[in-house]
């Protein structure tokens, strides 16, 4: 096994495998196997299967854990930004798992080693590798590093409405209490127009109007996170 | 809560819950919320989430031992046999979960508690609380009364093809060497026949042939099957 990693791992996520061996499984790719058929190696694929489900289950505890009462469609909505192969590519890259994985050659001269779909499996099958060695506990604290930070400071939030993410920025230093509150309609019932004000713990943050009390709601939410951001 | 669900989870299960508000939250659907407002209940959408990643996770790790051999791609064809809505529906049936979720009006008379999707959810909503009450450990120990045995019955093992089915079949008592031996090939290029047989820790049990040496393959391990299922 390539010491480089063993130290990096050590140094930067003070994981030390106890069998080294899955590790290994982990960073050898299908395609190094077929290559090197005498040498009797597993590929990382049973990892990732088993990987993929651990991350699933860390990441949706998280979630359901970080935001108390954020609806499931958005909780949803949320975990599938986080586990996307893109995204999952790219901590595998900022883990430089890259430099690692043994890949045959061809693979290799195809570019494999910056593939998302290669990056991303790899990610899941050190993360199965992981939670044989060392437990479930061993993955959350690894996620807590690489994954959960990135969460909790907003960058998959996009993903959501602008109510959705009010409601994070606004709980990420405790639990608050937000309110809507209709102020006015107007106009004839099909074309009715909708005034909106957001409160945070009573005090005004935002206001917003349109065609629906949802969407001035959301336009309310819009608002505030404007100032909020400024 | 229903004393008649505490009682069933008891007796059948060996479940108490300790927190019985969460138990009560995984039986209460969305229809009853909007039609009991003034309670403030909470619906089981949030614990479904949970409990859709619980079960993923803990299906997954007993895939992975229970077929210590199985590819990633068979395991993958299995799980999402085993975590479908139809398949989960079923489970929440066998444990009567149908009798006690709270349904509104509406859903009931549009026959909810019997629609496949809304008990797949409940399911899952359950295996949320019973996580979050007592842990992983609980949930393992609960599909294992539901759902293991039926995967090791072969229940959802069509899923597979013949040598998968065959292995799995095999392995039940332990691991064993399987072993495909191509005896003899035979024909021109275009039109070529494959005569292959399978043996299991060197005895033979099973014959077949076929236009590549893949389906020669299957076919002595459907031949094999046959001999085994008789």
């Amino acid at each position: 096994m390539d010491n480089q990693l063993i130290n990096e791992l050590k140094e930067k996520f003070n994981i030390v495998f106890r069998d080294v061996s899955l590790l290994e499984q982990a960073f050898t790719h299908s395609s190094y196997v077929n290559e090197h058929r005498n040498l009797q190696l597993s590929d990382n694929e049973r990892l990732e299967f088993l990987g993929d489900a651990v991350l699933e289950l860390l990441v949706s505890r998280f979630l359901y854990n970080q935001f108390p009462t954020v609806p499931e469609g958005r909780l949803t909505k949320l975990r599938a930004a986080i586990v996307r192969e893109d995204s999952l590519a790219k901590f595998a890259k900022e883990c430089h798992f890259d430099r690692y994985i043994r890949l045959g050659k061809g693979e290799e001269n195809s570019g494999g080693r910056n593939r998302p779909s290669l990056l991303c499996d790899l990610f899941e099958s050190f993360l199965g590798a992981l939670y044989l060695d060392q437990g479930l506990k061993a993955v959350h604290e690894f996620l807590g590093k690489i994954v959960f930070p990135k969460v909790k400071a907003g960058a998959f939030s996009h993903e959501m409405d602008h109510k959705t993410r009010l409601q994070e920025v606004l709980q990420r230093s405790g639990d608050v209490l937000i309110d809507y509150r209709l102020v006015k309609e107007e106009g004839p019932a099909h074309e009715r127009l909708f005034w909106t004000e957001v409160f945070c713990d009573g005090q005004l943050i935002g206001k917003g109007h349109g065609k629906s009390k949802k969407l001035a709601e959301q336009d309310a939410a819009a608002n505030a996170l404007g100032h909020l951001e400024e």
